[in-house]
């Protein structure tokens, strides 16, 4: 049997029709640096689906951790951190791209992944309330993502505190949305596009995991946000000369929904999968409804499954068990799920004899 | 008539072996971030074609600046800068991403875009000559182009110098072969892949101007030059998640010879424009033997013939004339060549007018 | 009655005897940047106070927070940060300048300001044992102050075991010391400068706090550690033009064992508050056994004792109360400290009323 | 004989009314950062001096390098760089401090170490008018020092043009004025502090090589052009802990004109070595006109008289001779000079023969 993938959702190269766009277009030259009309059309169709005005900027960058690091410099002051969950992606999983940006990313304690606005209230009364506060690390800006590193999602009612505080504060609300669809097509979410266009002050449509090949487009809704962003996005490296192929994706995924229909494919992968599960009686330790689904194996176990699906490393645990994650995607098929349940049922099996 | 496009070698898609190549694989899982076997057999064609040993090191990446940045901030120490020609890509035209990574371009006069060994040794004399070397910038590496941003080669002959004076002051030498398939395959080069692994510290195989879509691949002959390279990447935000679509086109590029097919069929195109030029009493400006030729129009010609073909400023001469650059590439098409030498014959008319 | 000083430690210029010292050669020349025989002799006396070879490194640079990043930015690799307590002055007080640098501060859980080897050795197994480490910050080294900002010590034997984990896993050890004198001369301390010359990769000796108008010895036992720190020091604006200042100052502090009777001054004068604190059965809320004490108060009476005495705040208390600290220092006088006890014992009948 | 100094005006600590005013407040205590009373006096009396407004903001730091490093970083935004002489010490002498920073300095060709508003016009025009700008690095501010690092003086018409067109450009204009009392004292200057408060952004009052132990003023005639900068300086571990020595300094430089007599003091030394060069026709071979004087020796003759006076090496000529730098300041006595030129006198003999 071929190996099973199920330890991210970049696994594979794109949806077929994504695919098709760029070999339809192989040949047909453009201008550079995405200032081409393929790339105006998809913009367009983002602000469409963000019921956000002409004006409002759209950007195409690469991958997640190089957007993350250009927003995120771009909009604070050199005095100035990012306050995070400490289980964000760029608190962890960056290589300390923030930092090399010259930001402190200032951690928050994480609730599955999740801040509040009444954390990031404390944060900012705790350094405004702090005599030594003009020797520490300004709060500039709050970055969240949706869904988080851990699956879960923010709730409309609590971005719109989020968004509140940030106001008050005068702290951009960045969302990053490496994993937009899936949240997008989830039945426990209620933040829609628009609501992120009105309530955020940057956030990204994640491509790379969500039906691209690659690309991610960061909306600014207010365009004097951050001037001379081509310039920033240059200086990090993170400017695809070719950038029409940002905007022949994004045109394919903004058209006839196919962004939501991909998020829809994966989060039917992840019904049918929890399913297996629940009939396995294995259990979900984190409670992520979305495509990303942890469980806990004897670390025996973990080690046999391995061989034979890729999942991905979460934690060890003291008492001799795996934390690990399973994704889905768009592409994931029943089979692939079902040969992986079959696969956990011998090892329950084994774990029962 | 279509217009014509011959501002740069990155304005269309991919050659279509290569497309095709990643089409065909369009849904099938790997592992992420160029841990697949795609990549490993990748690089075992790229290190045969160097003649390099089984441990040299080769890392993808997917865009020039970025991966320009990456590597020199990989090689520098904190206090050291890169010793590069005053028109170098680093110097100029990636936005300050090497200032960005904390580092100085040393510039040097150049002669067409090159530099000399001579250059590099006169600078590391003033260097270690000067009685206040240690409050200045000290001379840690050599970046050169090949070609260079004027479309000219180093000769193997001073390829070697530029490696000797190198060595004797310690310098890594850094090749950006950002246009490497169009120098492979000159007429007037004799600088080949082994010669490159042989007398470099470092260089990349150019992807996106060269029949990729997208992507770099960095070359260490020494692996133990960089360690951590991997995680210097994903600091610079330079890690694709979905390695393997690099390992796929290399592997293309580097199957059948189509690296070098590429590169010829760019210079056989460079050379039927040279041709029509020739014809037309054009003189090229800048003494370019690869596949950028440079022209000179006077600026109201200049003002027309831009809105049917594109082509790259290059200078504003005090004359009334504008220095241009015309590149071809691998997909350029005899047509294409022919409706340009038609658009200039009539500026050549007016002006004889 | 004159405003009473016990905010820090730096309230004031110099020990007259450091001062005498740099007035008595106000205009005699000397060689600039500490190249000069003045700066040769201090730093044998450091050498000899330490009973460091001959080749013990010593550099002597402006300020704490300067001296800090300078080092830290020269011992770590770009993908590398540093582990420290939360509570660290990198980690909270420096405005961000290790990140700055580029490099995160890698927070521990801190005891009073200390972490301990266990814990230093829980981060290197977790970072090996996690899969994902190559997208982490690589723990690169270990900041350790001695005195913590709790004004806690590290003893001999926690020293020890930092060094060997330190050394296990190959991190540079670091020990901030810009209070270095009053734990030198704690009746509590164990730790001498041999000690710390034996068991750390580098060190300062604090001056600024500790008798010099202002100034901070850096040792690198092994002066091979970091090649080039002239210049890094230089671009980090840290190099004193007049570096011969730095010499004098240390040369006197470290002639007839002014830097040990500074510290020997500055606990008496602890001893004699504390012991005022407790007739007042004012109890000390953090365990220092040096030159900083810690203390709450009611909200009110703070604010009343701030108007006659400068004292340090530490934080904000859910029950009323303020956290502050006072700092006695070689200079302060019993005179004062009677004062500042009256001042509080009124306080405390106001209280008791 | 004693060996003579006149390789910088950093080489004495302190004028010594400076020296006597540290000396008098040595263990008064004050708050610390320069919070106290003493900076405030300080201040007020440098905006006096400068007949600026009451909002001027002034900030004292402690080094040169230092100085240029922040501000220059504080000025800049992440896409920006400054317009420098290619010979301005932030281009040559700070060991990449700008670049640590992330920026870039962008070099003029320098007439004698002077700019002029026509090139940084050109600089401004060529940037706007290239159509690949957004690849660049935009010109941000414009640095000069006054004096330059070749002695020479910029006229009031000179800054005025600066001023004009740096202000069309919108282009913070930024004097480094190191040695600035030895400019104002100097017969060719027409230069005053009122004119630097009129039509400079910043610029600093240089205390180090003019009268202070150590220390620059930094003036912002505009206060809100720098929003935080006291946390930036921490950030660039530029904040001295005992701010009140830079205040108590200063406060002396503003008293009885101590600042302009020093620059006197200076400039009636320069005088006096000129006179006898002329004496002996040695001639100066850079046109300065302050306190800095160039000549030409024989490398044998350069070698002899380094022996009996420091001098600073300035560049190795191709006809056997050796550029050096005499530098007068204000303690440089009579005997000095004359024993200087006693020893040249040998040394043209010599050469006579």
């Amino acid at each position: 049997m071929a190996k099973l993938y199920f330890g991210s959702d970049y696994q594979q190269a794109a949806h077929p029709d994504v695919m098709a766009r760029l070999a339809s277009q192989c040949t047909v030259p453009f201008p550079g640096y995405g200032t081409d009309e393929v790339c105006e059309a998809a913009k367009a169709k983002i602000r469409a689906a963000c019921q956000a005005p002409a004006d409002c900027a759209v950007y195409f960058l690469v991958g997640g951790t190089q957007t993350n690091a250009t927003v995120i410099d771009a909009l604070l002051k050199s005095y100035q951190g990012v306050l995070a969950a400490e289980t964000g992606h760029i608190a962890v999983h960056e290589a300390g791209a923030i930092e090399f940006g010259g930001h402190k990313v200032l951690p928050l304690k994480n609730d599955w992944g999740k801040i509040s606005a009444a954390q990031v209230r404390k944060a900012c009364e705790t350094y405004y309330g702090d005599d030594n506060r003009d020797h520490m690390v300004m709060p500039g800006m709050v970055y969240i993502s949706q869904p988080t590193e851990y699956g879960t999602l923010y709730s409309l009612a609590e971005l719109e505190a989020l968004h509140e505080v940030c106001a008050a504060y005068h702290l951009p609300l960045y969302v990053d949305g490496a994993r937009l669809a899936y949240a997008l097509a989830c039945r426990e979410n209620d933040v829609t596009l628009p609501d992120l266009a009105r309530l955020c002050d940057a956030f990204y449509i994640g491509g790379t995991k969500c039906g691209a090949l690659f690309g991610e487009a960061v909306v600014f809704p207010n365009p004097d946000l951050v001037p001379h962003f081509f310039t920033i996005v240059k200086q990090h490296g993170a400017l695809l000369a070719k950038g029409f192929l940002l905007g022949m994706q994004y045109d394919a995924l903004f058209t006839d929904d196919l962004y939501l229909r991909v998020g829809q494919a994966g989060m039917r992968a992840a019904d049918r999968l929890r399913a297996g599960l629940r009939k396995l009686g294995i259990r979900e330790v984190i409670p992520s409804p979305t495509n990303q689904i942890f469980i806990r194996l004897e670390n025996e176990a973990y080690k046999r499954l391995s061989e034979k699906a890729e999942m991905s490393f979460w934690s060890q645990e003291s008492d001799g068990t795996t934390t690990l994650r399973l994704a889905t995607c768009h592409l994931t098929t029943d089979e692939e799920i079902d040969a992986l349940i079959e696969l956990l049922s011998r090892e329950t099996e084994h774990a029962a004899r």
